[in-house]
């Protein structure tokens, strides 16, 4: 099965996010910045950045964040509505400005770890393109994740980033 | 591709130790123990018996071990000529004396997560089956733990497990 869904809501007013399904057990996100790559990484990777913009507008302790290999990383979002949730894991593999590859851990299902890879292209107009595969053990454990609310997340967040790099411009 | 190793040797006299491939992902380990399953699983499970087996004969620290959903267990290795090596996870699903599920790390693989499940079997003669079910993510991890010394290294572990085993009768 292959999905596709593209989004444009008013808060995803410009860059499209893309969700599709390449293989049975994985996730492919597509989205366009409008920010150099260097400074997509930096939100990405800097702590105190990443705290504005990962929780979905809701606030997000950062832990810890050892970005090197065998590094972990954890935050702790703290939703009005739902109480806190906890995600974490651990760096496999980064080369900066260009890809990061990590584990990813819920709290709500310990033990159900994906690997997710994130790849930063600059695409010569000032413009970024942000590409996230997420490889699951099962196929289960796959869709457990699209029907989570993922995609709303993802848009929420994303939006979140569209303006924090539309401030530090 | 199905592979079966079956392995008799002077440190493995009575039980043998039967490594197969069930799928492209997974490795299959089962192993007769002369020993209840109630005290198979206290082995299992108990930090001062843990380590007194599962380190190969080496030095085995225990450094956590939180047997409950979401818990985490870290292990560390010595061994005398090739230095510390560090070992760890989370507990996804327990049923005492009967089955964990966990979440299996190398500190020399970062990122590299795997899926073990640890069934007892009660043969109903004094003696316990243990199959051992580890899923990868690719057929390459799979690969990579098949000829990282995995057979030899159980072999002892579980003849040391024999010893444990026989001293507590």
């Amino acid at each position: 099965m292959n999905t596709t869904s593209a989004v444009n809501t008013a808060k995803d007013p410009q860059n499209t996010l893309k969700v599709t399904t390449p293989t049975d057990r994985e996730i492919r996100v597509e989205r366009i910045f409008n920010a150099a790559r260097s400074r997509v990484w930096k939100a990405m990777t800097d702590p105190s950045l990443i705290g504005q913009w990962w929780g979905r507008g809701n606030k997000l302790v950062v832990e810890r964040y050892e970005l090197q290999r065998g590094g972990h990383w954890r935050f702790v979002e703290h939703d009005p509505e739902h109480g806190t949730n906890g995600f974490g894991g651990r760096f496999r593999e980064i080369a900066p400005e260009e890809r990061v590859v990590q584990t990813f851990e819920w709290d709500g299902m310990p033990g159900h770890v994906f690997i997710e890879t994130v790849t930063l292209e600059d695409l010569g107009d000032g413009r970024t393109k942000l590409v996230s595969v997420s490889l699951f053990h099962t196929t289960e454990e796959r869709d457990g994740m699209l029907h989570s609310g993922m995609e709303h997340g993802l848009r929420d967040s994303y939006a979140a980033l569209d303006r924090l790099l539309a401030k530090s411009n």
